[in-house]
């Protein structure tokens, strides 16, 4: 618990820049903001206009699946939400409101997040156990008219991608004759899969494990969740084993168990040349990424800031939504994930990209506002940005990164 | 539309005091967030202590019943709820998020904000729709372990009875021999007939009013709201008619149609001698009030602050959250509500009593204070504090009404 003082103090705080008293109450309070009211009444679009909402999103979760604490409840999850508020609110001037959740079926939390999403401008989930997140986070962008995020889905595939994509590059490997494991199948790694299927890899040469061993076409028992179902249905389609798996595998994507013996350091011997493997259990890696680099894998990733190549979804959260605000994005696709993995590989190219540098680090002075530049352009390009003056726009993210 | 322009700049703001990057971003984000969110897990009540859920509030409408505006929906209502929590931030330091929800039946409303109430430490209910608001209000007294309030219930019945005392007192007459007009019967009257009934008034002697006249036991299109049809069954027993109850009433208590022309002038001529009118529609009080102090109308009150004697729920609502947080009390019961409607009453008569004086102004120096003690003190008689250090919570509220 030595983290535990650094919560005593509220980190968030409400303020206001109006300096209210019993002379002006009326023009801000009754009868004065019945103006505002009727004036939204009759044209909905001007509530972004005349409230909080174009700056305000909900960061919910039900408490489902917190850290590697499990279901703890809403109460205990509080924290969580609030340190990611801290995060949107700090580095891209947001204000985010943790919003702590009872823990119902998958309808009726899509029902309950619909009926209180007027207030907010976007949704960001946090930790909902799966396979509940899966569904939960397609009804609502289904649902809703205003942008919804699970970080552990996208927020954590955009940034595996974006690493694999300058990884490949290093290695001079083309995605479509990779062959992929996905270690892990939990709400990352089936947001991996999607992002990895719109990008062009060969998802016949992908395998995917859970704790039964490797998925394939036989494996009834996840046909009840529609995304597992396809990815047993498409991937490992001949049929291998855990040996048949790692034997010449280009790529291991592990977001699984914490380690260090998660994965016996055997199969990996029997990779292919210029392996890569991003070993992204917290907080440790499911293998030693230095005994990883000992036996020869060419590209290490992890999910801690003490190793090079931090995979870490935070490099994308807060760039994103701002993005997503100051355009009125109404939806965040997959395909405006990859696209802003692509960005996002960019950034680091452009630093110049060697084994210890695929990623670009969290301080990375660009990072944000590329992130959300990135976001805005993927939104014009599937004609999803509400805000059409695209040099507004850029202008406002830059306003809103500087303060 | 003159107020709008007041409206276009964002009123709120969410803030931290901590400065975040990339070498602390451990403690108050993975790993370190998890300490607190363990914590809390095995220790519940320290929610209140490791997150700002101690002084955050949430502000809920439906949208259903909007100032005078009727129904106009989750979207406009916003900006009524900002204001709201405007006043909270601005008088009493409290973080009040506005939440505008779906309009639902009854039983879902009361699921849905319990669903979501984990991360406040109160609930300020705000313009729904009667009678719905009865029943949603006390089953979420019921319900919850935090505090419910009804700015329009119970603020305004606590604002309407310290008005009342202080009249009373100036004409010194008894509430037990009062005859007293309940001039529509909506929300803020049905919560003055309960102040009223726990205050010692004959509730024999109060004849209630609504559109289609005096109410009394016949009325049994009344009784599938319990409310309404315990002031059926209860007030009126001698069944008059409009030109009886006025004849002789010592007070009218008019919360309905904005007038100035809502009650026929001559029956206010046939009220008893020292008459006390409250006309509190707005933004037009039912009766001209010049008019009824011409007529010998002894005492009057409106909604309105250019008028003197304004019965505005204001005056309540940003203390008593302040209250209720600093001692954590679990409920806000009709009974604390006659209390601190004495409470109020007597900050006035301290400054010394007269006709245009019986209530104090919004910028009374010492309301906010007196209002948050008030509630504390009224906790503690009924048990209800969760904090019963007396003296800390004394000091938490001056420290954060002076902030």
């Amino acid at each position: 618990m030595e983290y535990l003082k650094y919560h005593k103090e509220h980190k968030l705080k409400i303020t206001s820049n109006i300096k209210l008293n019993s002379s002006n109450l009326h023009k801000y309070y009754t009868p004065g903001v019945a103006d505002p009211c009727q004036f939204i009444k009759n044209n909905l679009n001007e509530v972004y206009n005349y409230t909080w909402k174009a700056n305000t999103i909900a960061v919910i979760s039900d408490g489902t699946r917190i850290l590697g604490l499990g279901n703890i409840g809403p109460l205990a999850a509080l924290p969580l939400l609030e340190g990611k508020a801290l995060i949107f609110n700090s580095f891209a001037n947001i204000n985010a409101i943790p919003i702590s959740i009872s823990s119902l079926d998958v309808n009726s939390t899509i029902e309950l997040i619909k009926n209180i999403s007027y207030s907010f401008g976007g949704i960001n989930l946090e930790d909902i156990s799966n396979p509940r997140c899966y569904d939960i986070l397609d009804g609502l962008i289904e649902k809703l008219d205003i942008p919804v995020f699970h970080d552990d889905q996208q927020g954590t595939a955009v940034v595996i991608l974006a690493s694999l994509i300058n990884a490949l590059n290093l290695v001079n490997k083309n995605i479509k004759d990779t062959k992929i494991i996905l270690y892990g199948i939990g709400a990352a790694n089936t947001a991996v899969y999607r992002l990895l299927k719109i990008y062009g890899a060969n998802i016949n040469n992908i395998i995917a494990f859970d704790s039964k061993g490797a998925i394939n076409s036989k494996r009834s028992d996840l046909f009840s969740v529609a995304i597992l179902k396809e990815i047993a249905n498409n991937t490992n389609i001949n049929n291998y084993d855990i040996k048949n798996s790692f034997k010449d595998a280009d790529v291991l994507i592990a977001l699984s168990k914490p380690g260090p013996n998660t994965i016996d350091i055997e199969l990996i011997k029997t990779m292919n040349k210029d392996a890569i493997c991003f070993v992204c259990a917290n907080p440790t890696p499911e293998i030693d990424p230095k005994i990883l680099k000992s036996i020869g894998v060419k590209i290490v990733a992890t999910g801690r800031s003490d190793y090079p190549n931090q995979a870490n979804n935070a490099l994308v959260f807060p760039g994103l939504f701002r993005g997503v605000l100051d355009s009125r994005a109404s939806k965040i696709t997959w395909t405006m994930c990859v696209d802003l993995a692509k960005t996002l590989a960019e950034l680091a190219r452009l630093d110049g990209l060697n084994y210890d540098y695929i990623i670009p680090k969290i301080d990375h002075p660009k990072l944000h506002f590329t992130i959300a530049k990135g976001i805005v352009d993927a939104a014009f390009k599937e004609n999803l940005n509400k805000i059409s003056d695209y040099d507004l726009i850029i202008n406002n993210i830059k306003k809103n990164l500087i303060n």
